[in-house]
């Protein structure tokens, strides 16, 4: 009998009802494998290797990180090697526009050990501040700018002042990744799930949102906010400006405020990305009085983009419009936290504002930024081709961030087979794919799909396509199985 | 008036309630002095400077980071610098300690760019286990210790796991360290006070805690946890194994887990620091039936000790007796904010993991920590002299921590002065404080404190004695004033 004070029977309900399924069940199971291989304890395991293809980890995979970065980061944690500077430029390939970015970041932080403000400090915020005028074309405020440990931190402050109590609703696209229905289940709010069209491109449609949203306020349900992820994730979709505007047009309509979570703005193949603030800045421009009080949150991070540096927990997002005692109520709970990641801030100042044209780093800075993006739209390329060319998965143009969100066919008997285990037939054949491939991908019920459909989420991150055979492999041998 | 979706008046009540005083008013205010300093912008100020002694931030106030740490993480955020080890060894100053751990660091992480496992890396974890065994004689497994962004971030998994509904109540002491009741707040959880003994040295007044409890089940509250803050935050004290072995015994009796905020264990001046761990198992050990299913969480952060890597965000909690399907729980519950700072797990393990007698970089590292240690203790002496002598202060022997909490008289005249801008008279007193000496403390109410009583915390980081001068000259006129 389990006398504990603490049991699964009486702790928090929200959190045993939170899903998360990037790093659940498959994920521990991976890292086992990856385990018992690494021991020389494998003789039973049909592969050789693990291939993390479930979470988006470029660095992991083997991403090299950008050198003006990390030179600068370098010195950051040990600012007396600046009394060599001579060595570091000479002999350590240190160029001098590392050294004096390194002096205007010390300048800001004195030491990267010291606590700083909770929201970061203001003259990264301004940096920010500054890149996001860049990027838009329209202004943007360092005290609307609150920097974060990753996107996922942002997020979770957003959700926690938004949701008042459990009759709370939040728009969350489905496909979505699953930290926003996670929280909302730790805030004990409802999520109100709009489908994507998978059958153009995995676009928003403003119907289903409609839709939803009436469905949800007939219940009773106060829907407060829409969240978009674009580039999606895990669908790889980008969205188009006339699609954004659409979505703004029906947030208007509907008061609702827009959570824009665009971690993944730089990591796009074949479209253009447009950000909702300069979307939502344009209509303003030409229709003040209808669009003024949109209230916008967007957020960026630096473990996605091309520098995918997850591990340093560096993010922000921007506030347009925001009630001033709602920001000031979101410093106090970001403030209890005390800060990001002071190093991760730096980063972040970094991120945003790289070498320029003419400073002495900018070369290798960009050789390196363009490599990783052509390599990555080539690996989502080949990984497509894959897919297309096998029948049973369908699959959507890569056009941006990590992924591929192929649908997969699951033959009645396999539906039958996972049932027997309790299981859902994508859960069933994510670990059967596993356990025949030490390929970790993960089940698309974990981001939510379309009643019937069965998808996988794979990142495009992993070098070679030797690791998509065993996917195709496994994936005939299955239905030679189960059909 | 206000017709945005998000306002006061209808954001989560959770947030609203949540007081985090440490980084209030007093604090913005003191930051827009220092800038009006920075810009020359001061005519009208009377002070020259602010003295930040309300947060403990030891390297903002000019503490020197340990030259081994540093040195190790910057060789981690550029392992290039291996390429050139007799430059880092002959004209650099990096003893060969120092790239044989980056190594093995590199061979856990790979780069601290990638994500880690969500409670950290196991080597790390293992080097935990081995640290705390170390520290206690008792066993330790690295399975049991999650690691986080800092120990705040641990005491919100423990407080989100432990509270199931607005009817659990965790023993909290006052004064405390207001991350605890704020993050009750936020999950609308209830906050059952029991007050430190300020006649004994802030020690815990098992009676006292009795109460406490007793008030609250007859109120029908579910106490569930009791946290101990030793050494005291804001008080200073550090507890006697006596008093930690009538406070687990308490603990036993009424099935309370046991959270011990124990982030200050090193700083400790004149008494031993004994940890909960060690004394519940010596308890265990002679008395196996009664004692062995008692649930602690303990908790440490490289933010604090000697080391004072507050920007790092870099901690660990280790659980004891706590049920695998709970510990599941708090792994799911953290893996939806991926993983805490790699850099500042590195940092973890370093600080676990010192320069051993005969490595290399030993004696330096000694020097430099021990340095730290009196230098703060000096300062903790010289500041509770001040203290002390004053006529209206009263304030207890510095035993540990980074922190005093002397009582101030308040004369009646000022009491009803503060009620007149709607103030509390310890917040009157420090914000008057402040404008007339910039420096900056924290009244005592943000701890909480006895009724008819006024404190405020001030941190003992500051250098020299000058800014104690300030608060003495200030207090003589405050009285003179009031009186």
């Amino acid at each position: 009998m389990n006398t504990r004070r603490l049991n699964y029977e009486n702790i928090n309900p929200h959190v045993k009802a939170a899903r998360y399924a990037v790093r659940g069940e498959l994920s521990t199971k991976s890292e086992a494998y990856r385990a018992r291989i690494a021991e020389g304890n494998a003789n039973d395991i049909p592969f050789s290797s693990v291939v993390s293809a479930n979470v988006g980890n470029p660095q992991q995979l083997g991403q090299k990180p950008i050198t003006f970065f990390h030179q600068v980061l370098s010195l950051l944690e040990n600012p007396s090697l600046l009394d060599h500077e001579d060595i570091l430029r000479d002999h350590l390939g240190y160029k001098g526009d590392v050294l004096v970015r390194v002096k205007a970041l010390l300048s800001v932080v004195g030491s990267v050990g010291a606590y700083s403000p909770s929201n970061g400090y203001l003259a990264f915020r301004q940096d920010i501040a500054e890149f996001l005028e860049r990027r838009d074309g329209y202004p943007a405020k360092a005290s609307d700018i609150f920097m974060c440990a990753g996107a996922s931190s942002g997020v979770n402050t957003l959700l926690h002042v938004i949701c008042a109590d459990e009759n709370t609703g939040i728009l969350i696209p489905i496909p979505q990744y699953p930290l926003y229905t996670a929280t909302l289940s730790l805030l004990g709010a409802k999520c109100v799930p709009y489908y994507l069209n998978s059958k153009a491109g995995w676009s928003v449609d403003v119907g289903a949102v409609k839709d939803a949203y009436e469905n949800a306020t007939a219940k009773g349900v106060d829907v407060r906010a829409i969240v978009i992820i674009n580039p999606g994730n895990p669908t790889g979709a980008v969205l188009s400006e006339e699609n954004i505007r659409g979505i703004i047009n029906y947030a208007r309509e509907k008061r609702l405020v827009i959570i824009a979570d665009e971690v993944y703005q730089r990591n796009v193949f074949s479209k253009e990305f447009h950000s909702f603030k300069k979307v939502l800045c344009s209509m303003q421009a030409t229709d003040p009085e209808r669009f003024q009080q949109i209230e916008l949150a967007s957020l960026h991070s630096v473990s996605k983009g091309l520098i995918g540096e997850c591990g340093h927990r560096g993010g922000f997002f921007e506030l347009v419009g925001f009630d001033p005692r709602v920001q000031a109520e979101i410093y106090k709970f970001i403030s209890i936290m005390l800060c990001p990641s002071v190093i991760g801030q730096c980063l972040v100042s970094l991120m945003v504002r790289p070498p320029l044209k003419g400073d002495s780093s900018y070369e290798q800075y960009e050789e390196e930024s363009m490599g990783i993006l052509e390599d990555m739209k080539s690996r989502a390329r080949t990984l497509h081709a894959v897919f297309s060319q096998e029948e049973g998965f369908e699959c959507s143009v890569p056009e941006g961030s990590m992924y591929l969100f192929p649908s997969v066919k699951i033959p009645p008997k396999a539906v039958e087979a996972a049932a027997l285990e309790g299981r859902s037939p994508d859960e069933f054949y994510c670990l059967k794919l596993l356990d025949a491939t030490g390929v970790c991908v993960v089940p698309g019920s974990g981001f939510g799909q379309m009643e019937g459909s069965f998808h996988f989420r794979t990142t495009f991150l992993a070098q070679g396509t030797e690791w998509a055979d065993r996917i195709v492999s496994f994936h005939r041998r299955f239905m030679d199985q189960y059909q």
